[in-house]
């Protein structure tokens, strides 16, 4: 069976073009980026997100502002500015800047992040495919597919390799509070693509994954330290601790990029802590503007937690520390 | 310290005043009510809502029915039909009903309902408090305070009663998605009582049971079968799984009418399951109309996993089986 998963990004010689992920769903609306100012403005309005989609949007706007005659390190740095701390952004605009400066093209620093993320997501996809054999019914949170990423995704990424291979795959996708980015996100691209989803409430995983509904659960990863522990979006930890006690595998679909090796362990990762109006909402039932939050972007899942970690590289498992070392370039 | 908190309903002489939950908490607005349809379209409404307080509203719809001259037979049907699924109101009015048919007054009944409730609720909150000596820092999930009782409430009691006798007690409240219960009346009830409450998203409890923020979790519970399985707000079972995991102690507090020893186990209470349109949403963002949900209003906590059950006629542990027979009259 042939999948159309939505396209997020790609180059057509001139200009870039990105899904406003704004829009989604309510519109399906493609910006066309020709100059760096264009990209800039989509990226600090998170029209283009994602940590790898990010990557590979900065590298082309970097090319924009040089083909139009900026000055390369000016380029640069405005591009980096956009998002100060999105590391993929960073580091992939300093390989395209390296690469004017070695009077290459860095066009072709920006096809080659964009190719490796692309071919990243296909081989995660069917490592997983093969990894869950068996599993159709697969519960994830927050959106880790064909939006956030550049090609396919991550753990959405092995949803639509079992979908192309004809092997029967349906998704339970929790909403993900306070965004809702598997109820805007990850319903609408599943729709899209003709896959069955079904969405539910954070809240409602532990009695899906008890009352059988579930095969496995899997997610992505925001970073994922030496010794397997991994920060993701929050409620992934409730997830993992309710997929052990229902004896359920729990797997982590990332690209490899998302393993740091100086992070020893979950205690290390920095965890954002984010404004208390993403959770107290506006509107009628809204609580009192002033109402304390405590509104932690991410969790950390321990190792112990974790059936499997796919990456690109291959399927890892416990213990993590020897298998991430032992894939390490 | 006197704690000042809400008061849901009470009868003065000729009415029914009730705050108005559907306002909550944008406004505080009590409704008097001197008619029985008055009475009825507030709990169709939801303008009152909360087990024990629609029983106690319903036997005062049907004293003022029979007060405006009705067939006693008529004012009992039309108040059950009001909610023709809640058993607290049914079993209400046909024992206000029952005393009038044998020419007592109807009122008597109300009032002692109301009253019952009202030291159910305090007995409670005293026996918690004793039980949960030095544990102050509390999580509760969905609203099981003076907004849902007569009283003071049942989980929320249990802090009530904390703060009234000076000892250090503050809230983490979770959401409660999709109706936002947390957010919107546990929240606004202990704002207005001066307790101090902090709001987080049902997916952050088990981050906030593992970092050490909360010293027990106290619930509410809708059912309670005759071995000590407990349904509840859906997300109650995540919390209780999450609370094991961590080491902390899982509570539940509830007045006795909600054991229910005709219910053997968990297994055999049914879930009620919800429209879709509760998760999906309106407005920018929301996922389309036709979206499958799965929204099961409630989840079923099985005995193994809470502490104890906090109860008017003392603090079961397990085996709550024996425990539950042992003070059933």
């Amino acid at each position: 069976m042939a999948v159309s998963a939505v396209e997020s990004i790609a180059w057509t010689g001139d200009r870039l073009t990105v899904l406003d992920q704004r829009r989604v769903p309510d519109e399906t609306v493609f910006l066309e980026l020709r100059t760096i100012d264009g990209v800039i403005e989509a990226i600090a309005s998170l029209a283009v997100r994602g940590a790898n989609v990010l990557g590979s949007a900065g590298a082309f706007g970097y090319v924009l502002g040089v083909r139009a005659g900026l000055l390369p390190e000016d380029a640069a740095a405005r591009v980096i500015a956009a998002r100060p701390t999105a590391v993929n952004l960073r580091v992939a605009v300093q390989l395209a800047h390296a690469a004017q400066l070695r009077g290459e093209d860095p066009l072709d620093v920006a096809l080659a992040l964009l190719a490796e993320d692309r071919d990243a997501c296909a081989t995660i996809g069917q490592l997983g495919r093969q990894e869950l054999a068996g599993a159709s019914r697969l519960l994830t949170h927050c959106n880790t597919g064909a939006l956030a990423t550049t090609g396919r995704g991550t753990a959405l990424g092995i949803v639509y390799a079992k979908a192309e291979a004809g092997e029967p795959v349906e998704v339970v996708a929790t909403e993900t509070r306070p965004l809702r980015q598997g109820a805007r996100l990850t319903v609408w691209e599943l729709q899209e693509a003709g896959i069955p989803v079904t969405l539910i409430v954070d809240a409602a995983a532990a009695a899906a994954l008890t009352a059988g509904q579930v095969d496995a659960v899997v997610v992505g990863a925001d970073r994922i330290a030496a010794n397997g522990d991994t920060a993701n979006k929050i409620g992934t930890l409730a997830l993992a601790i309710a997929a052990k006690h229902a004896g359920i595998p729990f797997y982590v679909a990332a690209t490899w990029n998302a393993i740091d090796p100086s992070t020893p362990d979950g205690a290390a990762i920095p965890i954002e802590l984010r404004g208390a109006a993403e959770v107290i909402g506006t509107g009628d039932g809204a609580p009192a503007g002033d109402t304390a939050v405590w509104n932690p972007a991410f969790d950390v899942t321990p190792a112990s937690l974790i059936t499997g970690i796919v990456t690109e590289r291959g399927v890892l498992h416990a213990p993590f520390g020897p298998a991430i070392a032992g894939l390490a370039r």
